[in-house]
């Protein structure tokens, strides 16, 4: 249940209110968003009517049943699209924003030169693997403590913010000076991960598992949300279908409706989704079309000898000239990029 | 196996050509592409060397295996894009038509009001449904031979030409005075129905089926071409996934990847995919930013009480808006509209 | 809605009554299994009051809504299993009848060694493609009417009643002689066709879709009912999913689900949803064990060089010992085989 | 690459020889399965030649490259079937093992009252959830270490071992006296989770992820294994599809394709993949019939008010009748139980 309360609320009243809901066995999230102070009621509400609710509290305004399952990151509890931070980039709606970088750090020449092409065509955060999620053990499982130390290098370098993507919670402690934690597809519902990440202050890229659906993303963010953190960034990335020619089958109508049911931003990765190089530049121009909130896409110094994800990279002029057709986009579209 | 020939054969030795392979038990499809005349040779070819034909038959350029299945439809076989022409409408590379009209034609007042205003706004062709396969033997089955009167008249009216789906080879007679044929998803792999279109001279709109690869898409166009009709626009209109939010997944990964492997016209239907009236907007925007040659859009002229999904189309006055919309697009990519 | 008419009712009232029905703008369904005469009303019913109709006519007992979108098929209105008679074959519950034969004939030879050897293996019925369906205009299409004629030879020799598939309406006319009309799963959805075989006396054998569920298999059945013919096969042959190890994935959940649901008899094909030879006797016996009432295999006098499918047909020895395991297994279930 | 030793080998040849591989950079896996000591090599193995290695090496009988990315797992390197042992009960081939218990441990009454009562109907383990991995965060969560406990009172009151899932890497010092620890199919790819388990000592059951293919599963064990554990049981429990009927598709073609690809026992949960109580019954038969090695099936003592999962639950009585049915089936099949 959501409850509006009214402008004048002092703030003494609104601790007392949240207070008493605990009491009765209520979490109370408070989203406070320029205009409007809400108060968002989770746990079993059936019993509570709203209209009493209001009429008995002189600081409820009003107060309505939200039917979807997420609260938090729904939309209609709160309306005012949130912005998340990652070092001095602001992502969210009315702006474009591109992260890109290599699959995996692999050495630091190469995660160097990487940062310093992508800064100059224009991207405004590095990513880069350094924990790596392998179907097989045997394979290149990315260099660990020592690739995340490169990847810092390339931020003190190149000033960018760096996402890189956690594998569990024993690695929370190791990413204090990265500015965004990635929580890959596989990990969608790593339930606890998602907990152990929501009681962070880092703003956290929260990817699409292969097989779930759009409302287990949204579920899957609320883990984060309830947890406090509301730094929280969705990134579409493909789903799993019969579709052999792609990789996976980049699901664009996605980014519409999770722009409709969250106030969270939306961003679209092209290249896992794909996993074919040629289609990324297309399939970048329809995510801002779409109503994307950014990029997510991988470039290589070197693509045709990485260690992994080599068949879906950009090389660094590639990337240039990608740039320079997005941000003509951008501007097209009206957006900060 | 292409045989590309040299720009001054003589005919007589093309037909020359044509006879001895066929002879030998080969079908052989001759390509006239402006510059080029390619001889497309069909049939169990392992035994030949290219090369040895290439210097035994002095009109014979150079010829080379393909080893994709789908030959006619092959853009390696026919470089040059194709055009498919319906009434004075030209649609293909280069171009962005718009196709938009009722999911069914009603009555004779509907189908006279859409299309006046669907041509107002700037649609090219008129599409409405007058045999509709419905999953229910119960559902409306459109209004047959007398809805087929009635999109004519609205044809005559407006000057737009009209496409209109076939649903049994039987029916192909009643289709002289319709421009072009659409075969449904339903029907893309009923291979006697296209073999029976492929043997007319109609431009066909083949919809990809709800469970059929991209290589079965062009196999299936493969069907038409393969029985002399070169006039086939492919239309990607979604997948069956697990994702339950939208009706089906569109899969605007297919347009790229068709305009590479195919030298004919790709179009997107955003209504059947979705299923959702809000997301036509934004597809339609990443179909055209994707590279497809043009949309189909249901428009109704009463969406709240039309007889098949209506919850799909949009009002004539959302159509107007989109139309306002996809002009400045197409200007920005370069193409006639 | 579902009338139960009173045993004693006599046959003019109920010509009266369905007369006036029909007047009414119902299809009127009359089911007459044994003991009960159920009168199937379709169309738009929201305005009858079920207990006014029980009523106000002497001669229904009672009256019911069904609120599934299939009626006829659907066993809550017709609750005795219906047995389907293809020559002197009984196919339904209680019993277990093997279809066997090869994917196409292709030589009278070949049909007759494999129709006298799955004959004395066991099956009931013997198939044999003519018509063939395949994704490629390039492939054999089967022996057409000449093959037609070759099955009919292998009918009289062994006394097997045959099953083929046909792949348009106007093939009807040369079914006279079969006894049993395949419709496959490419044309599950091919509505024209679906009435075609619903006005004949022909048993169906309709295929599962590849990417159908299990209520629009349901539908497609309820098309052929409700133009008059009840003796129809419904056969799970596997769906399209993301798995690549085999070429469809059997859905042998649908085998119980739609014994529940209707009273048509439900066989399996394991043979096309596996594409694997070892696979078949094992998912024979698990469909025997989840309660199908029969199978359909592919049997090859010479699988390594079968014009089609032969990746998937036994030999004959392997189906004569997959048939020695089968009876055992019949008789464990306590089936007729 | 496989390494066949010859039986005479003597102990510190062996070791010298693994000694010698692991300097080049090779894992080497010592595999002894009664009659044979076989060499797993992992690596980049592409410059040995087969040949050359047993020639050079008098140990070594044999030497071929496996092609498979799955080594340890590989049939083809231990063609003997493991049995997994968990408390005195054993696990794979030859036998038939029913596991059984509610979804969640709700309280120390229901999982003494179902302890008792599938272990008198056959029940060979006994499961039970207390860390749930649920799709909403306001969920009910399980009961966490308190129902741990509950659970090891269960083991003890009846001396069934028990199994239960793990959610995460520091979780796995709770699970020292639990007999066996399931990885959910959620966390089938939860690398670092699989690393953790295979240092470990425990049996481990290890879920089919909802949209991960026979050959992820088999990658997935093989993390385990090539950690050092063993003992891994592989679970088919559903996969994700269009079909909406049941709450996933029981890929029961899966079991017979791991039987023959590794030498794991494979069992099914025909509870979480239909969803639907009714079918539980007749998948679990095709289960047994399909070759499965065992049965993994959610049983309640009150499945309409149970906090997860009711819908699915047999009911005590339902899971003694269903044991009847299993045991004289087992007993057809040949397999002790």
């Amino acid at each position: 249940m959501v409850l509006v309360l009214s402008p004048e609320a002092p703030e003494y009243k609104i601790a007392d209110l949240v207070q008493r809901l605990e009491a009765d066995g209520f979490a109370a999230l408070l989203n406070r968003n320029g205009e409007e102070t809400i108060l968002c009621l989770i746990g079993d509400t059936g019993n509570l009517d709203p209209d009493e609710l209001a009429e008995s509290n002189d600081i409820v305004a009003s107060a309505r049943r939200i039917q979807e399952p997420y609260k938090a990151v729904n939309r209609r509890v709160h309306p005012q699209a949130t912005l998340v931070q990652a070092g001095n980039t602001f992502i969210g709606e009315g702006r474009f924003t591109v992260i890109s970088g290599p699959c995996s750090v692999e050495s630091r020449e190469q995660i160097l030169e990487v940062a310093k092409s992508v800064k100059a065509s224009g991207a405004a955060v590095l990513r880069g693997g350094v924990f790596k999620p392998r179907t097989s053990p045997y394979s290149f499982q990315g260099l660990q403590e020592e690739g995340l130390a490169m990847l810092l290098e390339a931020k003190q370098e190149t000033g960018l913010p760096v996402v890189t993507e956690i594998m569990n919670q024993t690695q929370l402690s190791l990413m204090d000076y990265i500015d965004m934690i990635q929580i890959g597809a596989r990990n969608m519902q790593n339930f606890d991960l998602l907990r152990e990440v929501g009681k962070s202050d880092k703003p956290v890229l929260l990817k699409r598992g292969l097989a779930n659906t759009i409302e287990e993303l949204l579920m899957s963010a609320e883990y984060i949300l309830s947890e406090g953190n509301q730094q929280v960034i969705l990134c579409e990335r493909g789903i799993r279908t019969f579709e052999t020619m792609t990789r996976n089958t980049l699901d664009l109508s996605a980014v519409p409706l999770l722009k409709e049911k969250t106030h969270l931003p939306v961003i679209v990765d092209p290249s896992h989704a794909a996993g074919i190089r040629r289609l990324v530049a297309p399939l970048s121009k329809a995510a801002i079309a779409v109503g994307a909130d950014g990029l997510m896409v991988e470039t290589s110094s070197n693509p045709s000898e990485a260690l992994s994800d080599g068949k879906q990279s950009l090389d660094l002029k590639q990337f240039e000239a990608l740039m320079i057709d997005i941000r003509k986009r951008a501007e097209f579209e009206g957006k900060l990029i």
